[in-house]
Formats: C-alpha cells, structure tokens, sequence
C-alpha cells in the first residue's frame, strides 16, 4: 500500500483540495449499497462525523472486502471528491483499502442504538459511540476551558496531595489508603491498631478536598486553582454523588465576597461559551439524542445575568411558593438547609436563571465561614 | 482607605503610566530603611519579584508602621513612581498603608535564606519563599504547557479512573483502598478476608497507571493523553521515586515507532521552550541559586536533534566505556537492564544530548510491547 501521511477525519471532512490523493484510517460504523458501489462511513473519534468511502467492488479483492464489517479498523487511500449524497462535504473515492483490525459479527456495537445500560456492561467499548465519544470531546474541551480561563486570568494551577493524614479519626465518609497487611494487624496495648508499619508510618485516607492546600497556596501564589480527582465514600446511589470525580477548587487572596460571585459567573459563561463554539457537533447530536431543550439552556444560561440573592430572601420566596400551594417533600424555614427541590424550583420555576444564594444561617455552614455583621449569617 | 482596584505586582512592574494612583496587596519581604525613609519589598506571588514601597515616614502613624514586619500582609494605596533603585522599572511611593494581618517575630521566614530541610518542617509557609514561589509557578506552566500542545495537536485530555478492582490480588506495590472497618474483618471458611461489605463490593487499590483505559480511548478518540495523580507504594526513598506524582500518557492510533519518538521529542522541547519564554524570572533564580548550568541546558536540549539508538547499539557503547576503563557499579552486557548511572553515561558523558534507545530485549520489557522480526528485541 502506498505511504501517505493520514488525515484526520475532522480535518479531511473540511478540506476542498479535491482531487488529491488522501489516506484516512479508522473503524467502521456502517456499510452499505449495492453489488457495484459499497459505501463505508469510518470515524476515527476526531469528530463524531464519519467519512464516507466509497467502494467500487470491481476493483477490490472479494476476500479482503468480506472483512470490511461494522467495527474493523481500515487504512484507506483514495481521491478527495465533493460529496452529493453523504451529508458532509467530502469523500473519499478508494482505491487502496487495507484491513488493519477484522471484526467478526459478535462485535456487540452493530448499527442500531444501544442503551446506557447495555453499554455500561461494555465499558472497553463504548467510547467508540456517538454518546460516549461526544461526552469525552466535551469533557475534553471543557478541562482545557478551565486551564484557559483560569491561566489568562493569572491563576496558578496547584496539585494538592490526595493522600492525605489529616482528619482520619473517626471520617467514616473517606476511603482507608494502606499498605498494612490486614490478615495480620499489630495493636497497642488498649487494643488500637498500629500503622508504624503502614506505608506512612500513620493512618492515612483520599483526601476529600484540597481546599485547605489551596488557601495556604492563594496566601502566598496570591490566586489559584486546583483541578483533580476527589473522594468520597459515600454509600449513596443519587445521581449527584459518585465515589470518584474531578472537583475545581479557585482560591484567591484579597477577594471579597462579590468577587468570587462574579468569578464564578463568568467562569461558567466561559465554559459554556467554550462549548458552544468548539463542540457544536457533539452538542448537536447530545440536544437531538437526549434532551431537545439543551442548546436553548446553554444559550439562556449565557444571556442573562445570575440572579445574587440572600438566603433570607431566597426562603421568602419559597415560603410564598407553599402558601400559594406549591407541594414541597421537606418542610422549608428559615435554618433548614435548602434540599434539591428547593433549589430547583428557585432556579427552575421562579427565576428561570442561575442563582446564586449568599448569607446563611451560620448553623448550617462550615466554622470557617466568614461570619456577617448581624452574628446570624456568613 | 480610598478603594482602587488592585494591581497584581506582575502587572504593576510594566507599568509605565508613573504618576497614576494604584492599589497593591501582598506580603511584606522586607524593610528597610533610615529614619525619614523606609523601603518595604512586598511581594504577591504573582512573580519572584518585589515592587518596592516607598514610605515617608512622617506621613504615617508610628504604631501602624510597627505593624510592619516580615510577613505582615498589606494593602497599599500609592502613586506609581519610575524607579531610580530598586532594581525594578516602577514602584510606589505610598500615601495609604492598610495593615491586613500582622505578624509577629516569630514568623519563621526571616530575611535569610532558609535549607529545604528547614522548610520541609513548614510546608504551610514554604510557598511563600523564592525558591517553593518559582516551582510552583514553573510547575503551573508546565502544566499549562502539556495540555496546550496536545491540545493543539488534537488530542483529548482524558481521565482514567484511580480507584482499581484490577490486579489487586498479590500487587505489593499498590496501596489498598477500604472502608471495611479493620477492627471486624470478616472471613469466608477459607479464612480469606471477605470484600461483599467493602465500598465497591471487591477489594480495590489505587492504580499505578491509566495506560490500560488510555489504549481504549485512544482504539476510539484516535489520541488522548492523561495528565493525573499516580500512586506507587515502592518503600524506596531514592530521588526517584514518589509515592503520588502526576504522570503524562499519551496513547495514540495508528502511531508507528518513529511518530511516537517524534511525539516525545518535541512534547519536551515544546516545553522547555514555553518554560523559558514564561517562567524567565523564576528559572534565572534557580539558575543563580541552584544549579549555574541550568538555562545553558535546557538550550543544548532545544537546539539538538535527539539521538535516536537501538539498545543494542547502546551496549555496545557502554562495553566500550568498561574497555577503556571506565568504572560502572553495576555490570552492563547485552541482556540487562541499563542502571541510571548507564542511562547517564550515554546522555551526559558520550553524546552530551538526550538519547531514546528503542529495540530492548523483549525478557526485560513488557509482554504487550511489539516484537521485532529477530525475534529477540521488542
């Protein structure tokens, strides 16, 4: 086969040299046509757009082509043609294909649509899905939104340690990093375990935050960000709590409270922003998919301004809301810490807009709190 | 004290519009002075340099300026003055000085330098020194530094999961992850510890790579990179080895051996390179304080090709050495494992340029890696 340098999808499908020679390499999604022509969507996970092949069978080996199948990885070189029928601007004419991997027919991933379930079962595979490839792009995207807005703005980005040996005593919630062998544990004289011997010679655990890292690092870096995976070993099955995930934390000295407020604001704009202008494709197909109003949000999210409001003023609202009759599951006061239906029906069904809570009961939040004037709120 | 938006130092040094009225916050480094005139270093962590604060003494409270120590945090309003001798173009001839936090002479970083060793037993204060200042902001941009090349040239930034069910069993060197309670350890009649009522149902431990999950990705993105904590319980306390560091992975289809040494060469020299055009200040001080020959290397890095030499080639060089008398600790032969002092024998003393040796002999090396023809090398 003859050497060309590959072009990626993405960029082949934006091309208009027409007429050149290309190579493109990939795995099939699909194949298709009659007994002349054959076409061959491949992607390559550059974009969720696949290029079409097209196949005049005359010309090519039948044993080779029987190995074409849904899932098998080609090295194709052809002609760059304007495309007619394909929906994208480009395809390829082949005239050299070589089959790099060959699939056989229990590939589980065939043409129809799959279930988040079914794929969870295959979680070596399903990053070649349109979902799941357009979820990794986005995330993609969105990790070097984050390095981005925060290095323009002068930030430093900070790697707080995750194993830590700060507040093991007694955190039921964190997850126990040891060497020890625990078929065989040495105790002290009252019976507690010793980890003289464990790998750092104490108890040690995942950290749950590096916010304390963080602030020691804003004292001294002035502002900075962490981005990294954080724990918490939550026995809890809800869609907002996950053992394992990647938690931003900014800290910045000298920012006052409306500082951070508009920090975050434009933080998230930003990403969102970033989203839309770089991962169009892949929120395309995620609003057509699974949530037909997902665009309209983002662009919503982006117009207005977050709405900054008072706890005190924010449970107003939702006192009002029951007296008006609206069912709530938990009972809302002035004290109780906001539940998830609350927050919702702030940002959901009276703003319409992100809020942003300030002020609250300083029973309900952590000691460090700065406390307000009125010795009720922080 | 009138409110002006504050400057960062960083930005403060550039500035050339003298006369203007401007806000700077930070930490004072030092002070000095007679008895009319005093100088304050101040510094924010923004950069390794100090903007110099001109105070007229009489013109401030005497018990304020007490107040004003090494390590005291300041807010400073002031008209920015072209500089005659402070090292720097611009500084700040104070008119308010705000006391933030003041701090006593028991602040332990005086103006002398201090060992690492001292240091290590302060690890809250040590980003505010010079030397733990600059590699928290070399790091910063070398961080920046990695995903923007990638980035750049199409791969995705992906995160691989940390908390691992594989190659649990028998792993010495992995670090257990638990939420079992080691006082009530349950076995089977086997005697064997029983995992149903740990976190995730089996025993877990965190990974020591993400290369796994990395090829999956890169079999369905077509490349990524991982850029994350990775953990290793080696008991070893050489300069090598850390028990959690961040490790950069590349995966990427359809890479052959030269795209992949290629890829290596210039992801080092794309760094380098933005270290020196970004963290100048901050590597001069380590060039000054540490190591005199540190900028003269990173330029021979950037200005050679790479060697490019098969291990067997490398033997052959280092036999040579022995031949001619010169002394390794460990005995080097075709067949082993090259020592760091081997490693640095070919890099520092033959070629004096960074080398990759390719095509080791396949005992030594991973089961995956791809065999050469000869049946013998990988």
């Amino acid at each position: 086969m003859e050497k060309i340098s590959r072009t990626k999808v993405i960029d082949l499908l934006t091309r208009e040299d027409f007429g050149a020679l290309v190579n493109v390499k990939g795995w099939v999604r699909t194949r298709r046509g009659s007994k002349q022509i054959n076409f061959i969507a491949l992607n390559d996970g550059s974009t969720i757009n696949n290029v079409q092949i097209v196949v005049d069978l005359a010309n090519f080996d039948e044993e080779m082509l029987k190995l074409v199948t849904t899932g098998a990885c080609l090295s194709v070189n052809g002609i760059l043609t304007e495309s007619v029928g394909s929906g994208q601007r480009a395809e390829v004419q082949a005239q050299e294909i070589n089959v790099l991997g060959a699939c056989d027919n229990t590939y589980p991933l065939q043409k129809k649509g799959h279930s988040l379930e079914f794929l969870r079962e295959m979680a070596h595979l399903r990053p070649r899905t349109n979902t799941f490839g357009a979820v990794f792009r986005i995330r993609h995207n969105m990790a070097i939104a984050i390095h981005t807005f925060f290095h323009e703005r002068g930030f430093f980005y900070f790697h707080t340690p995750l194993i830590t040996a700060s507040d093991c005593e007694g955190a039921g919630q964190m997850f126990q990093v040891t060497t020890l062998n625990l078929y065989d544990l040495k105790k002290d004289e009252s019976g507690s375990i010793t980890y003289e011997d464990d790998f750092f010679g104490k108890q040690a655990s995942l950290t749950v935050s590096g916010q304390l890292e963080g602030e020691l690092a804003a004292m001294s870096l002035g502002a900075i960000y962490t981005f990294g995976p954080t724990f918490r070993a939550e026995n809890s099955n809800t869609p907002r709590h996950l053992a394992e995930f990647w938690m931003i934390e900014p800290e910045v000295a000298f920012n006052e409270i409306e500082d951070n407020m508009q920090l975050a604001e434009d933080f998230i704009k930003y990403c969102l922003q970033w989203a839309l202008d770089n991962c169009r494709d892949d929120i395309q197909f995620l609003n057509d998919m699974f949530d037909k109003e997902l665009i309209d949000r983002l662009n919503s999210v982006l117009s207005d301004s977050f709405i900054r409001l008072s706890y005190t003023e924010g449970i107003k609202i939702l006192e009002e809301a029951v007296a008006a009759g609206h069912k709530f599951e938990f009972p809302i006061y002035w004290g109780a810490d906001l539940a998830s239906e609350h927050e919702r029906y702030l940002v959901e069904d009276h703003f319409k807009c992100p809020v942003i809570l300030t002020d609250y009961p300083k029973e309900i939040k952590s000691f460090y709190m700065k406390q307000n004037d009125d010795g009720k709120t922080v």
